[in-house]
């Protein structure tokens, strides 16, 4: 797969056997690697991580601050990194978010690989070349665009993960198919059960997500409008995480999100009860009990009002809407309409 | 004038009469200005210097580091900064820088809108999307690549420079034109006196270079071929710069570094004596006393080769090549003849 970018084009290599230091390749590395990635894979990709310029990063929400990329820094600059050389990030979307930004900025611009672990990073977050860092108490204030040059996607990572990770990830492929339209999302519906058990259903869909969202990072990279639809369920579920302190994984948040979202359009008449119905199983399904977790209702609007995709005083959502529910950008005064609505979005979860 | 850039296309404007507020126009703004500035332009930008958003800096290198910049983006946040507001940055090269930074990596991306106010950010900086940004002792290791959505080009800003200063701008203007070839330097020499007595002639040459300067932006904004030739007597000029402590002004240094380049390029064969003396009288009229600035050799052997630039064990320089002393990037090794021919190229500069 080769996305076009403004930086160039770059590429998706999908591996069918476990990847070897070979698929690496020659050059001068500056590896970031998630720390528990690099215990649990030492005998594959051992020459890597004990590489002297290797950093090991614990995937803590605190370590994507900017406060603690600069020791980061400073330590690559230590090892004398130059233009040319190559930072090759292992890891989920802390890694990711962490490398990405550090390769826009440091030199304005080093080359960068990505070896994505993480379903979320693998099914969605490593095309698109976005980061998003932390800066004091203000989440994901800070970022940049800039996608790695070459991104290796090896499923056997997935082996390792937390089955809560896992379904996490499930979560952006839901989102992406019910962008694509109620064809795709019938199709994943229908095949739904089989993704947690079937490593290659799961890989199947994992590539039709990065298609879909192919043609809109590459007609929008800089998020600027169409592309803006990607944020459904992310509203909401941002808004989720924020309210619960992050006790709730992301993905899950977001189905969450959208299981609010379509509550939210059949409550306004945007969608009927059937499509709100059509789409809800495997959404329930996959957040689970989850849907049990008490969310503040009065910390969850203060954090949708707070949200950066938010440029003045109304808010915009992003909800389906019309016969075939396709997801679209909404602006919605915060009233107590919208706020009732909200309200009973987040007791349907429980249902 | 249009620039073409990958965040869409920028404009600058000249203006031929004082700037006033109504040139800035309407919109959530958040000012970053240069104290001196705000001191000098009271009378004129008033309400943009009362604006309770706006943030007054002090121009000097310590504050265009990383450290320094967050406490700026905080207040930002704390001033309810939002996606579609628009930063307006008045000053020279470190306002551009700080401002630049922070406009590209706030929220993934702010509108930014940019009134120079120094002859080297008119004639030169103030196109080409670039910042750098210091990190603790490392000058600038980081940076990002971002045009204002506007710059407003006022000479009236130019009335309160020091002429140390106009020396400085008028350095980067000699590097334009030298790269634009003979004919368009000799033009240049030959109403060079008039640069710093006649406006008019002033901004004539300032739109040259600026015109010269944006087909080789437009054609390798991200610096990775061709418009590295803007880096003639930069080199030098970092490496000047950075072995006096800087005490040296940045265009003073590349005025001294263009004049090092020549000497060293004659003395390799790569131009002709005639064509080094062809070159050298405005060089040396626009560095002048600096000349006899004592500039200790072994630092500045150091700092060339710590130069960022460099991406292995030779060295590259952009130096004049030919008949026509084309500019053009020349690999060294880093050798006694080298270290010989720098010495001697020092040593020249006090002639």
């Amino acid at each position: 797969m080769i996305i076009q970018s403004y930086r160039g084009p770059y590429r998706v290599d999908f591996l069918d056997r476990p990847i070897t230091m070979a698929d690496i390749g020659e050059g001068e590395l500056h590896p970031v690697v998630d720390a528990r990635v690099a215990a649990l894979y030492a005998d594959r990709l051992g020459p890597l991580f004990d590489n002297p310029n290797t950093i090991l990063i614990e995937a803590t929400e605190p370590n994507k601050s900017i406060e603690r990329i600069i020791p980061v820094i400073e330590r690559m600059v230590a090892n004398k990194i130059k233009r040319g050389h190559r930072i090759v990030a292992v890891g989920g979307g802390i890694i990711q978010d962490i490398s990405c930004f550090i390769a826009t900025t440091l030199m304005r611009g080093i080359d960068w690989q990505f070896l994505p672990t993480t379903l979320l990073a693998q099914a969605d977050s490593c095309i698109g070349s976005k980061s998003s860092i932390n800066m004091g108490e203000a989440k994901n204030i800070l970022g940049t665009f800039n996608p790695p040059g070459q991104i290796l996607v090896d499923p056997h990572f997935l082996d390792t993960l937390d089955p809560i990770d896992v379904r996490s990830g499930i979560g952006e492929i839901i989102k992406v198919h019910a962008i694509a339209g109620p064809a795709a999302y019938d199709r994943l519906a229908a095949d739904f059960s089989a993704l947690t058990t079937d490593r290659k259903v799961l890989a199947r869909f994992m590539r039709d997500a990065l298609s879909i969202k192919q043609s809109y990072i590459e007609t929008d990279e800089f998020d600027r409008g169409i592309r803006n639809i990607f944020n459904y369920g992310h509203s909401f579920g941002h808004a989720i995480e924020a309210a619960t302190q992050f006790a709730i994984p992301h993905g899950i948040a977001v189905t969450m999100g959208m299981a609010m979202a379509n509550h939210i359009a059949a409550a306004r008449g945007l969608i009927t009860l059937a499509q709100r119905d059509r789409m809800a199983p495997i959404l329930f399904a996959n957040f689970g009990a989850f849907g049990h977790h008490p969310v503040p209702l009065a910390e969850l609007l203060a954090a949708l009002t707070k949200d950066k995709k938010n440029t003045s005083t109304h808010l915009v959502v992003i909800l389906p809407v019309g016969e075939d529910a396709s997801i679209e950008k909404v602006p919605v005064a915060p009233d107590d309409a919208f706020n009732a609505q909200c309200a009973a979005a987040l007791e349907s979860l429980a249902a």
